[in-house]
């Protein structure tokens, strides 16, 4: 089969014909129908500091996948080839305390499709079986690929500790890449009154805009702390979903956090953060609460809610689509910073179908992690 | 009266004649019993930085304290003359947003007794009646001023998010001044399984001993996480209890915590503190919960449990006792790192009472708040 | 001023004129706009069993109010001449342990206005300060009377333990009373996914469906437990408000519940009712919340919210308008089964603006507790 | 292998000779070295219209059961022969929709260990190596098999909403059977402040002294409810974790339940329960949880911490021991009402090891459900 592989210690990546994997036990093969580029693969696909200490090459990356199931290996009982599913990628152990209490998400012994295992830029991927769910009705196959980071905004709207302080509540999204701009669209589905875009690129304000935000910001021409205030009575974002990683973004979140509010940090900064903790945590009783992955599974039947129902729609952050033998153009898109959200199809079917507002040009995504 | 006062911008402070001022309306007059040092105190009285910025001189400082309702002001229906009360030294506007949702300790427009307004450290003071709680049988009158930092460490011990995890999880006290040795009682009472209590000082941890510590700490010999994360099988403490202040110790506390756990902050540290977000936050899932003051009044519900009940025996913690015209005394004992708790007596009752186990010297707390 | 006052024990009310009371000490005197009728006006006027045990005649009866503040009486300081206000009814007494405790609505010493006071089917009527929430802008003073049922509704929807699980889930609204026929909004305007309305009365289940209900249920003609299972894939509802009051319902609801859901009972039954306990609460790990009155003053927040930025609209459920003196056609269309809310209009400006949608007729509502 | 077996429809139970069935797939064979009795096991024994309705004869019963692993089955990799272990009795399938979302105690598809397959009284059983819990150091392996109806008394101390409402607060225990017994222990070493025990059995009554509760309540004698109210000045207990079955008393733990107060159902009663919801649990806000099985598997940690550290003493609880061939004995005393925990050594082993305090003669436990 064709995989896009890492296979020398620099930028860029290659195409290659390798073997296709047989599904061992528990696992099953999943011939791929979409996989979508997420900021992580840009960072291996540029070799960036953090690929160089974590990925070992030779190896095929890639993460955001939906396929057709092809084959299963021993002792897979629930998942059936022929079925369509979209794999989470956090692969737990199943036996550390943390997943023995319900929290696989944040297993001890945590890999990651496509980061420490071979991945889903090729024709085909070797998944667990208890990694794939299976896509439910009413989601276009298109986009089911998409349901992995959508699912990250989801777990960050919910936060670790319920998710009600979403409903009637002023909510903040800082950055708006495709993590942002679903969490901007989430909130609004989940009842929060008035929902904040902070974002410095225009056409993601404006696709912002129309995922559902009701305030744009742009935060190199007003300080958004000041705005949000201004438009909160003084009191603040009861929540704020942090997607941006950026050190200085994060410091202004804890800023414009209403006294006893909620603060999910999802982006990744670069390096250590400063934080004024004694004004802007401890005397507001702030929870500042950490974000990644998805919770197994909640998260997805939460998703597959969102999206089947048509509560959420996603086509506006779909800004492009390629076959897989196109990558580099794919690439070069997302690292432009004139895309949102970018699928490759393997197998090419879905690559034709860019609709109107796929044309949109938008800037690129990074801090985020899928 | 006489009352301890800040008459000039400098170290220091001066015992004068006062007028006793009558109670206003929806206030009580209390004849002070006893009235304990806290960390802010030392602040006022050696006037660094923060209290320079905060404090309007003159003013009589002060807010530990228990006494007795010598006289109420008009409206005031539910205490009485007679009544012996400790005060919560918030004092709530009532009609901001956060008062009106059942969060008025961190109202908007709060007021601190002794650091807003004229406090205790004299024969009386003025407290809204709201903010007078009868102390009830079984707390030693001694210790009614206590009350208050044990608050503290009760709503530190809780959290804002439930405080379950306390049950049957480790937990690690960082910095054993009163409000974590205070801490360290608290989490043992209310079912932890295993109290860490992290402090430099030899004769804090002594104390942290008594007050139930299961393992004791000393930093500046062992490495605090590796201790932390070799007694709990690699999994870390499931509850930190940050009462120190300090950045470094901050820093550690995100890396002793679980994944999945949850930190409160309620140690003041002197500037912004520098977090490494991505491994000990966002990956683990980590909950920073700012902590301050006291929950109005489930927490003084909880703090008369825990006393009258005998769960928590605070006479430990208190080292020294002094009458209030013996202040400077007082002051140098708590800044020369020789005390624990003190309190001050200025009807001189309670100073002769001093027991055997009071006589202990340790090291002065700092970076707390009261 | 005139007032409609239950003079004797029996059916009726008479209007009669009686001097307008001054406002006391943290009392405001509100001149009536707007009074709507609960189902426990109805049982005062008709003097059911509950009536005869509770009311003290002479008295003036009536709760769900809106108007403006005419005067204020001492120590009154956040509430102006001029506001325009609706009228918390569950006055408490602000001493007791559920008071301090953040729980005022289930207060041990609770009083009812216009059921343990003199209410506000009147000119004018004296509430306490505290009592009067100040209506925003974006709610029409027509309908501010309603926020007292409304509120009701959505103290019901997020329940006592949080709310997110209305996120996303399905939701079975049993009872489309004006209750539950503003649950069905809220549960929609806070993410619900698939919205049971179950309601026997054909006109209330149709307004049901102009508020958002997905699916409506007949019980007459189809069993709501099979349509819920069958339509949730067997898994049932996450969440059953409980709004009828109905013991074969409350029953019903319990059956239709998911394994882990949550109900939330707030219609009142008649007399004590029978449950299987074992397969429907215990095997299920059900949860069943009592829910009464409104949390003081969340509860007014998200209302305001919900109604001041349209996404609800509760104008279907207002279905009729009355000057004061037409009191008996309002008692009697209440009691026809022609109604969803009704309101009254002691000065009568509102009383001609009933709306197209206004004219429709429904059957009445009982069981709710206003 | 010798096997307690249920061969006909009828009372009793028959020692057989059977094969050791080989562990299949992601199973594990246990050598058992003790099997303790529940209340279902009486009821199989004694063939009540439960056991005649839901057990399919021939089979083995008894599901409390701890051994060492002897053999394991196919695709086992986290069990090893020799490994000591106590079994989840709760077989859940792993792939409903609530075993996806961390609940699969209450799994759609659950079978029970000793009712759906063949049991534990016996010298081998095979379980799912899933539902092997390793015992960890400090537990007594004579104590082990009673960890799953420990864990139940755990579960329903926690609840399923947090557990933090047991901190500092009063507790009240109805129904000391053995479960009944370990949630007095468990409440007061969570950090409850006054615990009551409510038990018709005199000798039950003392065992639940011994087991730390503050107040001892003898239903047939004083009204509890007044009892529970008196000693918490007219609040009621804020948790009551009904543990007998009884309906009576169900509707009393409402009736002695603080406003805003939580109640856990665990104990099953023979039929339909007729409650006062109005003024018990609507009024008062009350909280009825079902309760079943225990959190898997973070019951489990909770409940290995509690034993292995000291914090509960289960000895007291555990007044008989027998081999297995005396199982008729057993039973009889287990009916008879002389007994607490009454447990069974196929080897032999413990069952010499009777204390002191097991020659404590107790009353029986029924409506427990293991």
């Amino acid at each position: 089969m064709r995989a896009l592989r890492k296979t020398a210690a620099g930028p860029g990546a290659e195409l290659r014909e390798i073997p296709v994997r047989e599904p061992g036990e528990g696992e099953v093969l999943v011939r791929v129908h979409a996989a979508s580029i997420c900021g992580t693969d840009l960072h291996i696909y540029e070799w960036n500091d953090w690929a160089q200490r974590r990925i070992r090459i030779p190896m095929t990356f890639g993460h955001e996948v939906a396929g057709t199931v092809e084959a299963v290996g021993p002792e897979v009982h629930h998942v059936r080839p022929g079925a369509f599913v979209a794999a989470e990628t956090h692969i737990a152990c199943g036996h550390c305390s943390t997943c023995r209490t319900g929290r696989a998400h944040i297993c001890r012994n945590l890999r990651i499709l496509g980061v420490d295992t071979d991945g889903a830029f090729a024709e085909y991927v070797v998944v667990p079986a208890d990694n794939a769910w299976i896509v439910g009705e009413g989601i276009h196959p298109d986009h089911a690929s998409i349901m992995e980071p959508f699912g990250n905004a989801v777990h960050a709207a919910f936060g670790t500790e319920g998710g009600e302080d979403l409903l009637t509540n002023p909510v903040a999204v800082i950055g708006c890449g495709p993590i942002g701009l679903f969490s901007v669209a989430i909130a609004r589905a989940l009842g929060a009154w008035k929902v904040f875009a902070i974002e410095p690129n225009e056409e993601r304000r404006t696709l912002a805009g129309k995922m559902g935000a009701d305030l744009l910001v742009d935060p190199t021409s007003e300080d958004p702390v000041e705005t949000v205030l201004r438009e909160t009575d003084g009191n603040g974002a009861e929540v704020v979903l942090e997607m941006s990683g950026n050190a200085r973004a994060i410091d202004q979140g804890t800023r414009m956090l209403a006294r006893g509010g909620r603060m999910s940090l999802l982006g990744l900064p670069n390096g250590p953060v400063t934080l004024d903790l004694n004004d802007q945590v401890i005397f507001k009783e702030a929870k500042i609460l950490g974000i990644t992955g998805r919770e197994m599974f909640r998260t997805w039947q939460q998703t597959t809610t969102l999206l089947s129902t048509g509560r959420v729609d996603v086509a506006p952050v779909i800004t492009h689509r390629f076959p897989l033998e196109r990558f580099e153009e794919a690439f070069e898109v997302v690292a432009s910073g004139r895309a949102a959200k970018v699928i490759m199809f393997p197998g090419g079917a879905g690559a034709q179908g860019a609709s109107e507002r796929e044309r949109a040009s938008v800037a690129p995504d990074r801090g985020e992690e899928g």
